[in-house]
């Protein structure tokens, strides 16, 4: 599903910049995992259902899980008008502080040594300050982003929001700025003492996979499963 | 492996309490999907690999993700000690005020409107105050179960830390007092008027699947894979 959702300003044979390099997104740890490739973040954002949003309420951290969508370098989250963090962007007209996360798990690495486990991952952080989206247009295709992030054509083939839906819709927008990417990938990297030890050692890798399609039980006679469906 | 990595409290026939309800486990939206019953939450927690730990750095959020272990009710994060929120939390006493979050996508809900389209999802969020732990006894059985979170019985099946990697690894506990799970389960919720419409609705389910075990190419001659790896 990687790359499919958002439209990029293709330009043919360019390589996009890479994110400068900030304070907050050269991490503290393991800093040689870290990438700042535009082309890399967008893929490991497309490729996940969920962003774990972070902001901060009276004085204390809140995670909350929600969807997400992506047009080129901003990536937008939608929620009802009464959703906090919504609500609280609304009336931050500097923007409200935000940090997003999104993780792939892609294999358990096992270790002789329990030190030495780890998992192999990829993950992106964005740093920013969220804003409110109060232009029709914008908001409209920053929702046909949200449908078209989870299923890739999809806002075409549904019924758009109508004038009572877009009103209790909110929707904010962060742009791609302060941004990195971190990831595991490989094998064991056990002490070289250890590697005669009796315990097994690899990596069991980790996939996501779906399910066969469960249709409503209200589906108009003769509606088919779209082709869309079998890409992902 | 789901509730295989924890040891409770067991007391035949009695059903543990749920976690109290409080101003920040009461969701802003839609509460009819939030529980508080603490067999479902440790459940939601044992079945992730990654948690998403927010804590906050000079005013602004950060959203980190990390492995973590349960034992009981206690959550603990482990990391080098140079680790930013680890050194943070070393250096309050009073704790770190932190929200560790958790979340499983288990369905795409696909809508005849792009308003209806949701996901299915089992999430739980806790709030708290993350705590240094400086116990070696408590160290150690923390680190056994970080190793056994992601792999049941994989701690008595690797070589434990010795002195030194204990020394570089901070571990962190926090309490489960302040927790909910929230979750999204079942099928399509068009608005009547929009079941005549030509567009497929229904579900598809995600589900986490395990690749072939990839062996280190260095395993000692005759090392055979754990019957434990063959439950995942």
């Amino acid at each position: 599903m990687q790359g499919t959702t958002a439209q990029e300003p293709a330009t043919p044979g360019t390589t996009p910049p890479p994110y400068p390099r900030t304070d907050r997104t050269i991490p503290t740890r393991s800093p040689q995992r870290a990438s700042y490739d535009r082309d890399l973040v967008h893929a490991i954002l497309d490729e996940a259902y969920v962003c774990h949003l972070g902001f901060v309420r009276d004085g204390a951290p809140v995670v909350l899980p929600t969807l997400f969508g992506r047009v080129g370098d901003r990536l937008y989250v939608h929620g009802s008008t009464g959703s906090r963090p919504l609500r609280m962007t609304g009336q931050a007209p500097e923007g409200l502080p935000v940090c997003v996360t999104v993780t792939h798990v892609d294999g358990l690495v096992l270790a002789r040594s329990a030190f030495h486990h780890s998992i192999n991952y990829r993950s992106v952080m964005i740093h920013g300050l969220a804003h409110d989206v109060t232009d029709p247009t914008e908001k409209r295709e920053a929702l046909d982003a949200l449908v078209n992030h989870a299923i890739p054509g999809r806002a075409a083939d549904s019924r758009p929001a109508n004038k009572k839906e877009l009103a209790a819709t909110a929707v904010i927008r962060l742009d791609l700025t302060e941004v990195s990417a971190k990831a595991r990938t490989g094998g064991v990297n056990d002490e070289p003492e250890d590697l005669t030890l009796p315990h097994w050692a690899g990596v069991i890798p980790v996939h996501r996979t779906y399910g066969t399609p469960l249709p409503d039980p209200d589906l108009a006679p003769g509606t088919e499963l779209p082709a869309y469906l079998g890409e992902l």
